[in-house]
């Protein structure tokens, strides 16, 4: 066993994009535990565009990421030695050890996972965060009915495909936004959505009117800027739009919409949201999220870069769209 | 009797700016009514912002107003004949008989009214569409609590003021916005807000961040544009925004938001409404406003244009915000 682990920290807060020198690759002696706590070796770190927001010292809706300290994120590992009662060595757990290789926890955040049914990647994507953030918007925000088109942006990424999953089998019609040829013929043939448009070819506008023939009744939102424009300009009546993300101005730049006056011509709801505050509602969404995933009824694919290392650049190449589904890194 | 009566029918849709030369003058003979019909004079007609949508032919929430038909208009009035059994001469009623001096109805759309002690104008007004409007929006959409901070534009209007009045009721602090000194010092010297904002002089943004200390927890917007923008980056988390109306673009121009991401950081809800649309909650609303102004205790005010040729310059004032408090046209 190795007498020490690597973590990667925030060196400095990005001016614009994020660059490798935003990031800074520690070695650090394996800790000891005390009684009561818990060494565990994280097996996957997740990797999520809501990390970009944290690195800024601007308001959010969440402390920013300190400076020198292990980056924020979500993994999952195997416990290494256990000096708690609830846990034991070989245990397989769920996480916020962040961009490291070792976590310690005293228990009360700490998650044991089934893995007999369910992968342990999965947990960090169609089964944990991503998945539930799905769920939430299209169950408590879009509340689509059957017959109804829904369309989601960045189709093919850990959020945009559960959510074009569960409106599939609840019947709606469902148009995915994915950038590049290779990602829309993924959302349609694999995971099964009715349409997908590449963003990237140039026409997004009659791509979008051809797939929507009938409007749009439910947006859910990951990108913003002139893709949500697009969208919110063929929108029905009582149109409803859970706002997830906004990747496109994750740089800085102000996300405007163009025209807002649709809100009041077609009565839109829309509303932002951040799952973690509705932690009420995860039992139930992981019960139909498990279920799926178990069953082979909820498909998902995954990005795994090799070695805590390969973080820097697979979180950059992840704003970038790079990333092809759920972006891990795998550490051990 | 006179044997003629005068009406206003739209001549001709906007470029820009509403003209005169939109709206054509019409004398035309008084009609015979049938039985089952009723003869109404009416008394007054509402001028409200919405019909400037209907004189587009863009798609929007109702039909256009049709070219060379009588422009779409409430109005309250005095029944001047009857051969309809539940209507006798005298009663007074409210009903929708657009730019008219005379309407004639089959009695299903119209209202009688009480005006012991509510006066006859009101129905127009704080007891009628643009009271419920108010109403609707700040019940069924901001749900603000006591304590919290209400932003409500175009404050001295003939919503805007109901909006704030209720608000105030509810135990909220309430900051309006209106366009020059002495619209601002009525708003909060008769109508009771806490803080009125006069968007004209010139520092929009200092003045409301010294009106609302603690941010803003919900806006009634009837403006869009610069307003809104400088509304929206003050607005505290789980923050709820009721959109009535975007004066702002009401010749056409698109009206954006400047920087949407707020809605993400700040998990806000928009909500676009029409107060047509929720008719089965009317009688919830009439009884509280009614009460409220029968009792005193909602103050309000109104502009009379004197004669029904008046009306087209009062509409194109009202879009200019020239008016003070509920627009009315008095016609006989």
């Amino acid at each position: 066993m190795t007498t020490t682990y690597q973590r990667i920290v925030l060196a400095s807060r990005p001016h614009g994009q994020v660059t490798p020198d935003n990031f800074r690759l520690e070695t650090l002696p394996l800790p000891e535990i005390r009684e009561g706590e818990i060494l565990i070796r994280n097996r996957f770190l997740s990797l999520d565009p809501y990390m970009r927001g944290r690195m800024e010292e601007s308001k959010s809706y969440a402390a920013p990421q300190p400076l020198n300290e292990t980056m924020i994120g979500g993994t999952v590992g195997e416990v290494i030695a256990s000096k708690h009662a609830r846990f034991q060595t070989g245990d397989q757990v769920l996480g916020m050890f962040g961009w490291s290789e070792i976590g310690v926890s005293d228990g009360s955040l700490l998650r044991k996972l089934d893995t007999s049914r369910i992968p342990l990647s999965a947990y960090l994507g169609a089964v944990g965060m991503p998945g539930l953030t799905a769920w939430y918007g299209l169950t408590q925000i879009m509340s689509p009915k059957a017959g109804e088109t829904v369309v989601v942006s960045a189709a093919s990424g850990a959020v945009g495909s559960v959510v074009g999953q569960l409106a599939r089998q609840r019947g709606c019609r469902v148009v995915g936004i994915a950038g590049g040829a290779e990602k829309c013929t993924y959302v349609v043939e694999e995971l099964g959505f009715d349409a997908c448009i590449d963003y990237k070819a140039g026409q997004l506008e009659a791509d979008l009117a051809a797939a929507t023939p009938d409007g749009i009744d439910a947006i859910f939102e990951n990108v913003g800027g002139e893709i949500f424009d697009a969208c919110l300009a063929r929108m029905n009546p009582f149109g409803r739009i859970a706002l997830c993300g906004m990747i496109s101005g994750y740089n800085g730049e102000p996300v405007s919409i163009r025209n807002a006056r649709v809100f009041l011509t077609m009565r839109l709801k829309m509303q932002g949201f951040i799952v973690s505050e509705h932690m009420d509602l995860w039992p139930q969404g992981l019960q139909e999220l498990g279920t799926l995933v178990a069953s082979g009824k909820l498909k998902f694919r995954e990005s795994v870069a090799e070695g805590l290392a390969s973080a820097p650049d697979a979180f950059i190449g992840l704003l970038k769209g790079k990333n092809f589904g759920k972006q891990l890194v795998r550490l051990s």
